[in-house]
C-alpha cells in the first residue's frame, strides 16, 4: 500500500524521481480564496537548491516550480493544486556505475528486495531531490495558518558547535543557517576541512513554532506530537526527534519539569511555543562519484520548516470541526 | 477530524475515557483464520496493569478483556475484532475537585479549549488508561508477523543509571523493565524516594526489534522510521524518538556512520536489527490527589513494545501488494 | 485491506455477528457539545428492530443500545462514541445444518472462499443484523445536520404497486411503511400471500433530502451522488440507485431533463430537494429455517434514510474547510 | 476535506482544468514489476477524445498522454506513476460570456456557492475533461488483474433501442458503441436529429465484468457493489446504478430472483459473470456555445469501463490480505 501522500485534510501526494523527466506534487484541500502564486513557492524553493553555497552539492538545478492547475487569476479555488519542476541536470552518467553496485547506507538495495525493479539513476525516487516538492507545500500550508504564527527552524549543533542563544534574525546571514554568525563561521571552516577529506558531518536541527493556534492535535494517535515526529523523519536523513525537554528529561524530577513549557499537553496544542529538535545524520555518499552535500543540514532548514507547517495547516483545518 | 485510529491495513480504534463503564478498541484488517484467544492478550496486559508492584499505581483494575466479534471457535474470521475492558475501580470522588481546577502538565485545559466540553474524571479520554487497549492490539499484531520477528524493550536509563549492556533474559526479572537486574536494584531505590518526596522520574526506553521482515516501509512518506515515530510519540509521556545513533549523529563523520547498522535504508527496512530509543518524561501528577505512577517506565515498555508490533503488522500486510 | 468504517470526518465503525455476543459500533469525529442520550437513538432501532408486526421476522431482540463513551453529562465530549448491543435471541440451533451447507442466494461460500474461515451461524458478519448499528449512528449523524435538513424514506412500489403521490404523514402510520394507507393495505396483504407460499417480496424504497445544506459533495470522486450511492449500495440487499429521473433518463432529451430539478450538479447539492430511489431485492432465505422477513423494505426504510444521514453528516462537516 | 483521490490500495488522484495549462494525475499503489508504456494507455484515450465521430464534440484535442514517473525503461518501479495531458485547444473566449452567467444543469452556480471563487472557463475542474485520466488509470489498472478478467461496456439504450442481445464484437464497429451494429445505426439517426435541433439524448449504457476474480469486496461498507456504484456515479452525467435484476427486483418474488446469477453475493464477488447498467443523463449544454456531445454515451463508455477497472484493480490488492 502506497506512502506518498502526507495529511488528511491538506493532502499532499509527491511523484518523481531524482533523474526522471521531472518531478512534481499535488495539493488536494487547500481552502479557495487564498491568494497563490509561483513567485510565493520559488522563495522557499531557492532556499532549498543546490549549489547555492560553497558547502552545499554542486548540482546545477534551478528548481523552478510551475501551478499547473488549482489556482485561477491568482487565487485558489479549492481544487487541486498541481506542481512540477522538470530536472535540468541530469548528469545520469554518474550512476550508470551503480546499475550492479549498492551505495552505503542508500536506499539502493532495500529498494530491489521490495520492489524487484528500481531507477538507479542518483537514488530514483529515495533520493532528497523528493523533497523540493515538499518545500513548495510548505510555502502554500504557511497561506493557511494566522499570520502570526511562525515555523523557523535553523543549525543547531554540528560536533560540539551547540548554538545556545539563537538569534534568529542570523539565520539567513549565514550559509550554514545556524543561528549565530559566530558558531556559524566555526561549523563552515568544520564542513569545508570534512569536504577535503571527502568526508561529511551530522548534526542537530533546532525548529522553533511561535504563535501555535490552540487546539491543533488529535486524541489519542493524532496528537499534534506524533504527527510532528512523523513528518520530520519522513524526511530522509533525519534519524532523531524530541521536543520540549526531550531525552534530557532522563535527568529530570516531574517537579522540574512541570516547571518547563512544551508548547502541548495530552498532545494538543495550547498556544505557547513549541520547540523541537531533530538529529540529522551525516551524507552516506562520501568517496564516491555524485556530487553530494558535504553537510546536509543548511538545506535540511527548509525542508523542516515546510514539513512542520504542513502538519501545522492540516491540524489547523482538522481542528475546524471539533465542534460545530 | 478524528485521531482514534492507527493504521491502514492492520487497523486499530480505541474508544473510552479513564472513569466511564468500559474503554475498548476494534481492530479491523486482521487476517483470518488466526488462533486467537483472550488468554494470548491477556498475558500482555498483565504486563501493563497498575497495581502490579511496589514501585507503580495502585489503583486496582484487573484490566480482564473480552473479545466480542471477529473470532470463531478460536480463530480470526477477518471480520472487526471488538476487544472491551469494563473499568472497575472509578473512584472518581478523587476528581470531582477537578471540574475548575486544571492539574499542572496535564491535557485537562486544552481538551477544554478545544472541544469546550470535557469529562474530567481522571483525566477522561487523556488518560494513559487508553494505551491499555494499544497492548491488546499489538498482542494480536504480533501473530501475524514471522514467528522469528521479536521487539523487545527494556528501561534503559533513569537519571544517570545507564544499561550499557543489555540482558534481555532479565527484563521480566526486576519490577522496573531494565535489562540488567543489578542496575535495576538502583532504578528501584530511586524511584522509591522520588515517591516519598512525592516527586516522579523519567528516563529514556530502548526498544529493539530482531528479525525484522526485509521491506517494511513504504517511500516516501511512509517510511518505516516516521510510522515508527509517531506510533511511539503517540504515547502519552513520550517527548523524543530515535534510532541508530540517534542524536549521537551529531558528533559522528559520514565515514564512521557509514559503519554503524541502523536496520533501514531510505526508510525500508533490511533485515538486520533494529534498536530505537524514546524519551519518557516523569508524571506530572504529583503532590496532588489520585494514584499515580512515580515513574511510567516500567509500565510503558509493553506499551512501546506494542505500538511497534502494530507498525511491524501494518506495514508487513502493507508491503503484500509491492509487488503481484 | 478491511472495509468496516464509512466516512472520513464523521466515521462510523462497525463490528459484530449476528450470533455472537454482541454487535456495536464506535462513531469518531462527532463534534463535541451536541445533546446525546440513548433515548435519542432507541427511538430509530425500534423502527428497524425485528418483530415489531405481522409482516417482520419474529426474531425477538429488543436491540437496545448502550452508549459506552464520547458522552458525559448528556453531551457529546468529541472523543469516539462507543456503541453496544447485546444478543438476546441467539437461537443458533437453527444454523447448525448450514455448517457444511451453503443457503442460496447469501455470502455463506464467498466468505469460506475469501477467508476460508467463517462464523455460520446466522450469516455471522454478513447478517442484515449489522445494519441496527447504521441506524444509531444515523440518529447522532441528525443531531449534527441543521435542525430544518430531513432525511424522509418510505416504501415506493412494491410489483405493480406504486406510491405515486406520497403522503409523508402516512409512513408511520402502517406496517409497510408505504407513504399512502391505502397502497399499503394492499402491499401488506401481497407480502402476506407471499409468506403463506414461503416466498419473498422485492420493491423500491423513495428518500428525500428536504432542506439539504447548499455546497455538499466533494468534486471530483466524493461528489455527493457517488456518496450516496456507495452508502445505500452497502446496505445488503440494495441492487440499484438512481436520483432525480435516475433510468428515466433514457426518454428524455436535454431539453425536458433541464427543466427537472434534482438538488446537485456536479454532484454538489444545492440546496433543493434530492430524491434518490434504490431497489430492493427479495429476500434470499425462502423455504428454509431461520425467521425472516418475508420483505424487507419496512425495515430498510430507516436503514436507507441512516445511511443518508450519515454521509450528510459527513459530508457537511467535510464543508466546512471548503475556504478558511 | 478533498475528494480528488479514488481507491484505496491503487490510488488515483487527478487534477486540473478543462482550460488550464494541462490534466493529470498520479497514481500511486501500482505494484512493481509491470510492463507499461505511454502507448498502452494511449489506445483507450482514443477511444475517449472529442473528435472521434460525427456525432461527438468537435473540439480538438489529441489527448496526448505522458508518463513523467513511477516507470522506468518500461516496467513500474512501485513509485507513483504521474501523467500528464497539455490542453490544446484552449479556446476559453467561448467562456468569456459565462463569467457572470451560469449554464443550466452544470455546477458553475454550486461552485460558487461552495468555493467562493471559480475558474468558470468550459466548467474548469467540474467539466468531463478531468475523466480522461480516470481513462489512463484504467489502462493501467487492467494489467494488474488476471488476464482473462475483462470489463467490457457498450450502450445499451438510448429512447426505444434497446440492445437485447449484445454482440460485444460489434461494440466498436460503431460510432454509438452500442453492441448491435443494427440498432446503432438507428441510435446514430436519432443522435443527429438532435443535433439538427440542437438537443441532446441520455440512455443506458450496460457493464459486464467477465471473469472477475473470487472475493473482491471488503465487508460490511466497502462491498464490491458499494464501491462501483460510487466509481461510476463519480462520473460527470451518470444519474444511475444497478447490477443484476436491479430496479426490475420489484416485479420478482425470491423463488425467481434466487435463479439469477447476479456475480456476487454479500457484496462479494463470487467469480461469476456481473453485469450492472448505468443511467446518463442527456448532455445539459444545449442550446449555447462550446462545443458539447449531443449524447455522452459514445465517449462514457470507456469512462465506465476504466472506472470499473480501477475498482477492480484495487480491490484486488485489498484482497490479498485476507489470509496472510
Amino acid at each position: 500500500m502506497p506512502g506518498n501522500t502526507f495529511g488528511t485534510i491538506f493532502r499532499l501526494t509527491t511523484w518523481g524521481e531524482s533523474h526522471g523527466v521531472a518531478i512534481g506534487g499535488v495539493i488536494d484541500g487547500c481552502p479557495a480564496d487564498i491568494a497563490l502564486c509561483a513567485a510565493d513557492i520559488q522563495k522557499d524553493l531557492d532556499r532549498r537548491k543546490p549549489g547555492q553555497s560553497s558547502i552545499t552539492s554542486a548540482r546545477k538545478e534551478p528548481d523552478t516550480v510551475q501551478i499547473l492547475s488549482g489556482v485561477f487569476q491568482g487565487k485558489t479555488t479549492g481544487t487541486p493544486i498541481s506542481l512540477i519542476m522538470y530536472n535540468q541536470d541530469q548528469r545520469s552518467k554518474d550512476y550508470e556505475k551503480l546499475v550492479y553496485k549498492y551505495r552505503p547506507g542508500h536506499a539502493d538495495e532495500v529498494y530491489d528486495l521490495k520492489y524487484g525493479w528500481r531507477d538507479y539513476r542518483g537514488g530514483g525516487r529515495a533520493s532528497a531531490r523528493e523533497t523540493a516538492i515538499r518545500v513548495a507545500a510548505g510555502a502554500i500550508a504557511k497561506k493557511i495558518l494566522p499570520r502570526k504564527t511562525a515555523v523557523i527552524a535553523y543549525t543547531k549543533q554540528i560536533q560540539d558547535l551547540v548554538v545556545t542563544t539563537p538569534k534568529l534574525n542570523q539565520i539567513e546571514q549565514n550559509t550554514v543557517r545556524a543561528a549565530d554568525n559566530v558558531i556559524a563561521k566555526k561549523m563552515v571552516a568544520l564542513i569545508k576541512t570534512a569536504m577535503r577529506q571527502q568526508d561529511s558531518l551530522g548534526g542537530v536541527i533546532e525548529i522553533v513554532i511561535k504563535h501555535c493556534p490552540i487546539g491543533l492535535g488529535e486524541p489519542v494517535f493524532d496528537k499534534l506530537k506524533a504527527d510532528l515526529a512523523k513528518a520530520l523523519l519522513s524526511i530522509n536523513a533525519v534519524v532523531g526527534f524530541e521536543y520540549g525537554a526531550g531525552f534530557g528529561v532522563a535527568q529530570l524530577y516531574g517537579s522540574e519539569h512541570n516547571k518547563i513549557e512544551v508548547g502541548m499537553y495530552g498532545g494538543i496544542s495550547n498556544g505557547k511555543t513549541i520547540t523541537m529538535r531533530v538529529a540529522v545524520k551525516p551524507t552516506s555518499s562520501i568517496k564516491i562519484g555524485g556530487r553530494h552535500d558535504p553537510c546536509l543540514l543548511p538545506r535540511a532548514v527548509p525542508i523542516c520548516e515546510a514539513m512542520v507547517n504542513v502538519v501545522l495547516a492540516d491540524h489547523y483545518l482538522r481542528n475546524a470541526t471539533a465542534t460545530v
